[in-house]
């Protein structure tokens, strides 16, 4: 057969996709794009969204509880990821909230829930960009599947 | 109506996908997938292979004739561009054979061309990695279209 490339289209077909979203305002059309890449693939998908610890640096020199802030970030973080399943139709069972590295704790979810495809947004002035920014070659080297980077439109002021 | 997300799957479908590839053996499933997504979209494929110029420090000491050295590159790369094209139908005018900085020319090449997703394979190892390496985040920022990064499996030896 001459063309080796006709027959298998199954190929590009995703069974678990994975959202990465830090929240940002900007997300809204990344998260309909994996919502609608999932309904093609008729695949799972499943949300995450990572606290990155804050540092004592972060908190500057005045004395501050850091404990009373994480919580505070996690429930904050906690409320807007159970709304953003609740719009996605997602379960309670694929909404990930971690805390750690970004790229660490996509990477690790990535691997345990077996996912197929990340899906990233792109932005090189807000928001995703510190998702793409120093992590993003870590993610494409290390992802143990493929990486969808959906590019976000500049909002202008 | 509550669920924002459930109207618009048209916002995934792309209208000309480009393939970047370095010719890596490993190349082929990414091949294959970036012809199977252009098919699902019913999308223009495109194929861009760039060449990078070798600079003297690569030549070493002894004199060599670098334009000998570029000619023979380009013919090379010449005849497996038009292999990949003829095996995937792709017509002559959407074949990109360029010389320049790899990041630079597919920018450019995407900008053009009205791309709106970049195909690149990605690898830790071998091939593509080249690819994905140092130019990764220049294309995933100024990228002005979605790309997606597919997984090569390693080939172990």
């Amino acid at each position: 057969m001459q063309n080796r490339f006709a027959e298998d289209t199954a190929m590009s077909s995703y069974t678990h996709v994975l959202l990465a979203t830090d929240f940002n305002e900007e997300t809204i059309e990344v998260v309909q794009r994996a919502r609608s890449i999932a309904d093609q693939n008729k695949s799972t998908l499943s949300v995450i969204h990572v606290i990155e610890p804050i540092s004592i640096a972060y908190a500057g020199e005045f004395p501050v509880d850091l404990g009373d802030i994480h919580r505070e970030l996690e429930k904050q973080a906690n409320l807007r990821l159970n709304q953003l399943a609740k719009e996605l139709s997602i379960p309670e069972a694929q909404c990930f909230l971690e805390i750690g590295l970004t790229e660490k704790e996509i990477l690790r979810v990535a691997d345990e829930e077996s996912i197929d495809l990340i899906v990233v947004g792109s932005h090189n002035k807000h928001g995703l960009s510190l998702l793409l920014g120093s992590t993003a070659n870590a993610i494409l080297h290390h992802a143990p599947c493929d990486v969808l980077a959906i590019r976000v439109p500049k909002i202008s002021k």
